[in-house]
């Protein structure tokens, strides 16, 4: 058995040919590193995770490719809340590379009569909103707290994902990709499930405690936590209109009160939809 | 008071200058006619009907636009489930119009620091979302009476806005319009809303019932079983790929069990995520 074999847990014999990539996004350069050597080149690799590298705003699949010597990559991203799968209940994935033997791979090695497999291209908009949509899942916790109806909800469903997709847009995604399993199909899920840890975070917020006292109760980052300080400090220095990140960012750190959050986001000018 | 005053409920001393226009669109244009003397054509009508007229594919605006000579209508639509509205709880809304004039009066009437009113201007995509939406909350009615967790309901969420952009823009919708308020954020909320009566035809449905009798019992048509059909037929002579909504079809009308629509729908071929 291989290296390979040994973390990844795939099957080919002697030469493990697919590999489904699922570390967390803050051991992703450093076991990146330590398995490119295992490599051949010829692999396919798939990654499923989540978020972007501390510090930067690279993301996982550049990550991978700065480290290992393998061209072909790809990523899974979905509303694939785990335990359900698991059950078996039907769900389905959107696998995107710019290259179809990726995307080929991803149909074989995953697809089955409970587990629908959809082909895309656009990487960078589906690693994105995967990125993003951690921020407002923090947000749904707040809101979910307070609680507060559907129309609520819908409401910051929709305005976040017009403000994932501004951000995205600018980072090089296509819009129609947020329109998508990777987009507001994850958003929809994460901002539903209270296993999410990101929502946890919100929910917490809203009832008061601090952030560091979470934070070190969960024993683990939440990743929306530092993804709302790297997306919010990039928006801000680009002047890209994100006032729902704003907020999260101001409730995760600057510890004002999801009501002063909420009133201040409806009493802003009126807009046109489209920004 | 003029018969305008008594109909719409609104304000001005001896002239009535916009109105909300909430009939159901089952008496939508016999209204308009009976309506047609009292208006001016100064007026401007904003209304918030969904739904087609029965038996054709035109839009309600385009219905009072026929029968009452004022040129400035627009369109109010978004999540807002009424009873959550009349409780104080935060919601948005869409107005859209090609007038500057309409959108300036709905903002005027309804924007409160609890109602955020968002302008648009693709009058089309906002009444087609509004419409579309029902048979998807037929489709979340049966699905979760299946009980199956947030990856499907997410899921069909997803790929039945899909269906709506495809048909929409067949109509000449604008896509980024169903990515909005009347769009995803509307139907986010009504497939949630077990107060939704197109939510119950889908649940009872699911619970093996038969169309006439939930119908009968519910006393008044579920728009949705109506549009199913409209749309389900244009569809299928225009070629347009809108899965959910054949099943949705065969559900309502030609008894097919929720399991062997979801068992087909989990089963299709593979597919790029944008057809």
């Amino acid at each position: 058995m291989t290296e390979l074999d040994r973390v990844f847990g795939t099957s080919e014999v002697d030469a493990v040919d697919a590999v489904i990539w699922a570390l967390p996004s803050s051991v992703c350069r450093e076991q990146a590193k330590r398995l490119a050597p295992h490599f051949r080149g010829h692999e396919v690799i798939l990654h499923a995770t989540k978020g972007l590298e501390e510090g930067t705003l690279k993301r996982m699949s550049q990550v991978l490719r700065e480290e290992i010597p393998c061209p072909r990559i790809g990523v899974i991203s979905g509303p694939n809340l785990a335990h359900e799968v698991a059950r078996g209940e039907p769900a389905a994935t959107v696998v995107a590379s710019v290259f179809n033997e990726v995307v080929d791979a991803g149909m074989a090695l995953l697809a089955t009569d409970k587990f629908r497999v959809y082909s895309a291209q656009d990487v960078i908009g589906v690693e994105w909103a995967g990125t993003l949509k951690n921020v407002l899942a923090i947000a749904a916790g707040a809101l979910d707290a307070m609680k507060l109806g559907w129309n609520a909800r819908s409401m910051l469903i929709t305005r976040g994902l017009a403000e994932m997709v501004r951000f995205g847009v600018a980072m090089g995604a296509k819009e129609s990709t947020f329109l998508g399993l990777a987009g507001i199909g994850d958003l929809l899920a994460t901002c539903s499930s209270p296993l999410s840890r990101n929502y946890r975070v919100g929910q917490r917020l809203a009832q008061g405690e601090k952030i560091d006292a979470i934070l070190s109760s969960m024993g683990e980052t939440a990743e929306g936590v530092r993804t709302t300080r790297t997306v919010w400090r990039y928006a801000q220095a680009n002047r890209i209109s994100m006032p729902i990140t704003e907020a999260v960012h101001m409730l995760v750190d600057q510890g004002v009160s999801v009501q002063v959050m909420l009133h201040s986001l409806m009493t802003r000018p009126q807009v046109s939809e489209l920004h």
